[in-house]
């Protein structure tokens, strides 16, 4: 099977996803979307299959929603067309990370920005390398990070997830650890993966499933916060202050604050 | 305007409330809080205004509720004068300080005690000096820190947040930073304020306001646990037994546990 | 008194409770419960007693649920004998170690696992030295650490709870101290406790009681989710997988994951 915007490898027990979008900065759009969930049903047909590895590409992991095609979006109908990117397709591939059978490892050589972070929040095990970093930037753009929100709290706690989303700044891959938005910070991300898998092996796919499916129902998170965080974001990006913003950025290269000052 | 337990200045963009009470060790009565609001109440009205900064003087950034105060009130009567402390006055001055479209600055260097130790947990971004402690005594009078405790617990987690209660004893501004109650440990409180300031001001007054109105939904505090921190500590404060313990520390200096041994 | 699995030790203002289970591995059967739960009887008629002391021996804290008694239940009918090992009775001594106006504390010299991380967890104070770990161990045998991840996730984050229980692999007393499994990090734990009992003493009996009533309210954890957890244990522990694992590995001394490459 030929894929558009990433390519696959499979190895024993697992299957790797490679994010092939560099062209757009590894950003989601809507057939990234699609493309992904796609892989993840092939996960899910292959019992032998225990691991996904989602990984970017020369120094870019993910870099969120692709402004470009918001910015194609004039109006309501484009919006809901379903060759978009959708605020629930992207929230309901977050949940479906962080309850499928399998265990989904974050394989992180660079940046990750805004939906990117998501990917990273949602994922079982983060492995980074020293050079990469996350930040949040929605706000700049009278945005909110609404569906990577309840999952960042639950893998960082609220006040480093606040943080991020408030000053917009990007933060080290050591402060990644620190607050456990990345679980092993390695040079040597191959090798990281090589020990820990024998020991997954081990986990039976069922045992994978409930552990998952309790965890849960341990938390916070419930599907009517998934629809406000949809409904949230969906609201957000209809403003016209916020689609002008992001068509002034795509089209002339201007940021939000520099139109201000005019 | 002139105000008898705050300072204010003002600068482009920002608003900083110097607490000027070092008579009182910087701590809590009914004017701070009265004067406090107002202060609030001025920079919600300015829409250039962003950031407001929180800051005590020579080394005392606010000790927590005036025991003076409490004191002097010796009946029922008295506690629900208007004049005196009011739990649920403190407790609406962190929700709104939570709530506000302004970003709330705590600039430490020295001493943070018990209630002062809520405006902390409540202020969006926390900055403290290596000299600078946080201690929550309440527990060694008979009390606890009821309204403190929900922000604590969201700011550090549940762990943290229970020790400080449990033991009584002051952390260091390195363990304060260590378990996210500080976000910036630093030497010099004005250049860190300074370089972070032109990234704060990128943001609309709206998205601040939206992005601290969404935390609040993502979290588990509601209107109901405020009122129930406010009942239990009122109902703790009412106590002969913590009434004893903080008329005889203010009248002759006898801490409860010296009293026990006689 | 005269106790099977544990022994007992008074000074003022504690007692210690050392578990003497030793040729099991300090592990929890029904009569290590009972006894722990009449100790705690015991102190909770004595007014002078403040702190409970948790220990092991030998290098060992507690090891969990023991294989041996599970593996002779052969039927429903065994399981439920009160002579058994029972998911509510642990559930319920986690849950009164959190709620007895005693100060708890866990003092750590060597190995935690399974259920010993639930003791701990659920411990107010936890001290432990340099060569502890702690490993959640349940999901090789294709059960979960049902009761162990409410209290663990309260007290370490959601994170580090998930990654102990997904890849099963201890953590080093040093990890643990990072995530707040693990209070203070001494060598000489015995220093430790003998510097922090005096400030602890200052406690009312009642103050410590209120604190920890007012704590639960300020969390997560229901008796709905205590009653959860015992049901998906319970369900998990009578899957004939499962019993197959243990009872493999208590005849045969033969691991899940060995005999799956038969």
């Amino acid at each position: 099977m030929k894929y558009e915007t990433i390519s696959i490898t499979q190895s024993v027990g697992s299957l790797t996803i490679t994010f092939n979008r560099l062209e757009k900065q590894n950003s989601i759009n809507a057939i990234f979307l699609t493309e992904l969930n796609e892989v993840l049903d092939q996960a899910e047909q292959d019992a032998t299959c225990r691991l996904v590895i989602l990984e970017g590409q020369q120094g870019v992991f993910c870099t969120g929603m692709d402004f470009t095609e918001i910015a194609r979006q004039e109006s309501e109908k484009d919006r809901e067309a379903t060759e978009s990117f959708s605020p629930s397709h992207y929230m309901e591939t977050l949940k479906r990370l962080t309850l499928i059978p399998k265990i989904i490892i974050s394989k992180v050589d660079g940046r990750v920005v805004a939906g990117g972070v998501g990917l990273v929040a949602a994922s079982d095990i983060v492995m980074a390398t020293p050079r990469s970093q996350f930040s949040l930037s929605e706000a700049l753009w009278g945005l909110l990070p609404c569906s990577v929100i309840p999952y960042l709290i639950r893998r960082v706690g609220y006040q480093p997830a606040y943080q991020m989303t408030l000053t917009t700044l990007p933060i080290s891959a050591q402060e990644a650890y620190r607050i456990h938005l990345v679980d092993e910070l390695t040079e040597t991300l191959d090798d990281s993966i090589r020990r820990l898998k024998p020991r997954l092996l081990r986990l039976e796919e069922s045992t994978i499933g409930q552990m998952k499916q309790y965890f849960r129902k341990m938390w916070l998170i419930t599907d009517a916060i998934e629809e406000q965080a949809i409904s949230e974001f969906s609201e957000l990006l209809s403003q016209p202050k916020v689609r002008d913003n992001i068509r002034n950025f795509v089209e002339y290269g201007q940021f939000p604050w520099e139109s201000q000052k005019q």
